[in-house]
């Protein structure tokens, strides 16, 4: 099934949890209301709500239950958005004007600050403290592995361990967690949302890993940002560490340098080139493609439901995107 | 009983907790540890661990409950300071440098977003789903409180009552909640907690005027960064508001522009010497102790243990704090 298909067949409840987000985020305070609508209309593809619903098939469907965790996860994420907008010093984000640069950072900080304790606030009203304690150390883990890509900013020497720890902590544990929570809100059997933590946590894998790619391969159109952004602000991914394992590392050192020198400013061009031209580009897709085959491997063991065929569908789909 | 013999009294309670506190925010990242160790050690008053408390002296008194909200509430607390300190652009804060000063804006940003997740892991090891409620809840209309006072920056035309509803928000619910929590997790009845919820409300509410009484007043010793800070980055707080009534509006109003014109380099010295002669000063003291003895007054039908005792006493130090 296709990826629009699959969102079709969801549609009346992703549009009631679509009605949810906008409303979470509207309160007595006009600038901060402005500024959180201004993200939700960004939109996003809600892959963390998606994956919420689709494991909740596994247990009693309840979308009472589960739209508290959809919409909950979905504000985190997008907390962490525009917390990074700051950091990234990013102008734009899926062709948007960003918080940031709409308004300032200050107002960036406290919209991010605010939306995260909506979200906490809606998946309180869920009387279920596993839930929260779950949540809480997956928010804890993504802060540091935000703070990790900060250390290793034109950190060149760093191991393809390092990225990968980082990645998980910064994406895969998070989309893991969506995917966990589901589950258990939905009262699956501890098995059940175990296997789809770890899909969910090899998709998120998959999905950190092409969403890096692309940055390096894709037009300005298809990411809603000039390529080669990650290489600008010095975030070292994982094709960049591979193509410093080949020939051209020196003249790739020299490219990734003057980037770091000229302060955001520079030309990155030619690193990309170096770059696109090297193995670390196909050895990547081959590990993204990796990580998606363990994810459906973890559905084995499932029933053979509808909502399995969707979710390796979704994972298919996470591992051909069209960079 | 003066502030000190109260401490004195606590001290192997506050010890364990300062314990606790330190190993709250170790990590396996060694920045974070540092930069949130750092922000530990600059110290602070811990009145919101010191009404959680005593206020659960009014049920079971559990130390191993108690002290996982009076470790939360603390570090979102601190949390909130690390950002604020961000937002105010301040070098300094307890005489200490800030994390944003010794690190930089985007490390102290991400230190905020860790230790308030480590605050909420921390709590949510508790099983009550009410208590993470209150405390979500609490946290978001602090954020709300942020927000409010960027927008009315340098704003001279607001109102006391935008004053009021503005410091409600960022801090008398705070440590009101901190009263209500503590005896919620003590298993106090709920009239008793609601007691002294109000009994926290009102003695935050005096504790913020006083906080802005003393930038104006106090020397830069005292307070740990020059006196002034409110009005140099455009917080008008409630005496400058009542000077702005009097004789003296148009020329404070003059010297506010040129500060707000010089962009926080400007000299405060002049509008210091208006709002400190100003009957502001004093009218902000009579509400402060009105707000004081309100929060004594919510005492009233609490039964007459000694915590009780330690709490008046406590209300009546944060109205004489000697500036």
């Amino acid at each position: 099934m296709k990826l629009l298909d699959i969102y079709a067949k969801m549609k009346s409840d992703l549009d009631i949890l679509e009605g949810k987000l906008a409303q979470s985020v509207t309160s007595d305070h006009s600038l901060l209301s402005e500024t959180s609508t201004h993200l939700l209309k960004a939109g996003g593809k809600r892959i963390r709500p998606v994956f919420v619903l689709l494991s909740g098939k596994f247990g009693e469907y309840r979308l009472e239950t589960l739209e508290k965790i959809a919409v909950s996860l979905e504000l985190i994420h997008m907390s962490s958005l525009v917390h990074d907008d700051v950091i990234d010093n990013a102008d734009t984000r899926r062709g948007q004007l960003t918080v940031k640069s709409k308004w300032d950072n200050r107002i960036a900080m406290y919209t991010g600050d605010y939306i995260f304790g909506k979200a906490l606030t809606i998946v309180t009203e869920l009387k279920n403290p596993l839930i929260h304690q779950i949540l809480s150390k997956a928010m804890v883990q993504m802060c540091i592995g935000e703070m990790e890509q900060i250390r290793d900013f034109f950190n060149t020497e760093q191991s393809i361990r390092d990225y990968l720890l980082r990645i998980r902590r910064k994406t895969a544990l998070l989309i893991a967690t969506s995917c966990q929570l589901g589950a258990i809100a939905a009262g699956a059997e501890w098995w059940v949302s175990n296997r789809l933590y770890r899909f969910g946590y090899n998709v998120g894998m998959a999905f950190q890993i092409g969403d890096d790619l692309l940055d390096l391969l894709g037009t300005e159109k298809q990411i809603g940002k000039p390529p080669g952004s990650d290489i600008r602000q010095g975030n070292i991914t994982l094709p960049v560490l591979l193509a410093l394992q080949e020939q051209g590392r020196e003249q790739l050192l020299h490219e990734l340098n003057k980037i770091r020198e000229s302060d955001g400013a520079g030309d990155t061009k030619k690193a990309l080139n170096i770059i696109r031209r090297s193995a670390g580009i196909r050895i990547s897709e081959e590990l993204a493609a990796r990580y998606i085959s363990k994810a459906t491997q973890a559905l084995a063991d499932l029933p053979d439901i509808p909502a399995k065929k969707n979710l390796t569908d979704i994972a298919h789909f996470v591992a051909k995107r069209n960079y």
